[in-house]
């Protein structure tokens, strides 16, 4: 069995100096041409692999961690689900975290199911090998807890939605409650109490939350109410925000979870005269890097 | 290209005089042993795509849609999602409604590709055909409008998770805001607002809403707010909910969606001395059809 999730994290940020988690959405229409062999099904899915396995061979030894997300294989029929697999498992070879975005939700038995299938470590019987995974809380406790109970068996861990980084979240995630909180910050409430279990040594829980760096402020109070989950901050390069806003999800020694950006490292080198995509995307993590460094370090919580 | 998947589903439960959809959760654990050819991955796969389609011929003439859930598929990795896509093809081929009960939920370009996936016509591009999904639409409409334009390009559908069947669903869902509204209410109303688009010639959208019937006063209230929508009602059956808690979804002519059984039928030969399990399930159908059609009758909302 594997050691705890949220230690596990910690650990590997600590030692590649990084809080930079790259997300893989490897949209066909955007991956280099010169990678497609052909244009079956089964040529577009290898090239959608080749290309994710650049990227993680470009970034392995400067980031913690890389968060492949299903829907881009999905949609490219069981083949790119196939090569979804492949590409976890090469990013786990390598000695990155996975987290796999896969935003999945249910109760009782179809929970389980869905808990057996992306947190197993059932070989064939398993979708994929993540270290943690992606998960809706709308339906309350009954759909997170089969989640919790196979992770805990496997070292594994899981970012909840609490408040999302796109512009529409505001639409039942900002609605006030009677007596004032929001709707995300009652959300914050249940995800604080589910991460009383899979506390690791370093003081997180392997029960995080997904919390958009576009909403810079408000991660003070998130990080408030969530004390030991650690963050899973998206919306950083392409959405707009800055290294600024993700300050308030840290702690001291960088501790606090990790920043995602998507688009801004995996396509960068559509900005650089279509060079080496790989190379690009490894300047645009270094860079990344750095941006976020400096300003854990303007805040007395850097490495 | 399809006709208007509301119209579709009005039209197949008139035919059928039904408004029945039955749940295909094939959980291994109950499959009959005599379906079993090996203990290789493959083979549990194939023996649970025979068993859902063992129900399939057995409940085609009887009822307008199955629900098939993908998650028990998952858990049985690509092998299992491969036989998921052939038993929703076997479905549609019977000449029933597809519902994938998949309980999507993301954003911009990720939900898009979800679509593509889910809702696509792209052959071996799509995981599996589908006349309509559930969705789960916490992220707001940016999370929603990928799926709704990719379901009117096709004459498909979707139901949007408002108020689920499971006791845990009180912890966000009834959540009052301010204002006397519950969470569950607000987003019937976003649902609502949706459901101005892909609006059949009998009165319904194409954008149902997932409402647990074991809330039966509820529905009446949820149906006000959500008029166009036809209604996904889980909870009937092995959750607890009777014919007389689902009325309030109907209207005239037995219109306003389906309700939804899975064990309660798929598995009530294991209630019968382990009879043959597609008898068991067509007989618990015929009781499940006339015990809703005489409830709706009762209301003056039968066919």
């Amino acid at each position: 069995m594997k050691s705890n999730f949220a230690d596990r994290l910690a650990n590997a940020c600590r030692t590649k100096k990084s809080i930079t988690c790259v997300g893989l959405d490897p949209r066909v229409e955007k991956i280099p041409q010169s990678l497609m062999t052909g244009t079956s099904n089964k040529a577009i899915a290898e090239a959608t692999g080749i290309f994710c396995k650049g990227i993680i061979d470009a970034v392995a030894d400067i980031v913690p961690v890389v968060k492949p997300n299903i829907a881009y294989f999905e949609a490219l029929g069981v083949e790119g689900i196939k090569v979804y697999s492949s590409v976890c498992q090469t990013a786990q070879d390598k000695g990155l975290l996975v987290i796999g975005d896969v935003k999945r939700g249910d109760i009782g038995t179809t929970a389980e199911k869905y808990a057996a299938g992306l947190l197993g470590t059932g070989g064939e019987n398993t979708l994929a090998n993540h270290d943690a995974i992606t998960l809706n809380a709308y339906l309350g406790s009954d759909g997170i807890k089969p989640f919790i109970d196979e992770a805990e068996e496997n070292g594994q861990g899981m970012f909840l939605l609490v408040k999302t980084s796109n512009p529409s979240s505001a639409e039942i995630q900002n609605l006030k409650l009677e007596g004032g909180d929001t709707v995300a910050e009652k959300m914050a409430e249940l995800v604080s109490g589910w991460a009383e279990r899979l506390c690791g040594k370093e003081g997180f829980s392997s029960i995080g939350a997904v919390v958009g760096a576009t909403h810079g402020e408000e991660l003070f109070k998130f990080r408030k109410i969530m004390p030991k989950s650690p963050f899973l901050l998206p919306g950083y390069g392409a959405q707009g925000a800055g290294a600024k806003d993700i300050v308030g999800a840290f702690s001291s020694g960088g501790n606090g979870g990790g920043v995602n950006a998507s688009r801004s490292i995996i396509f960068a080198y559509e900005k650089n005269n279509n060079s080496d995509y790989a190379l690009a995307a490894r300047n645009a993590t270094i860079a990344m890097n750095q941006d976020l460094l400096s300003a854990l370090e303007n805040t007395g919580n850097g490495f």
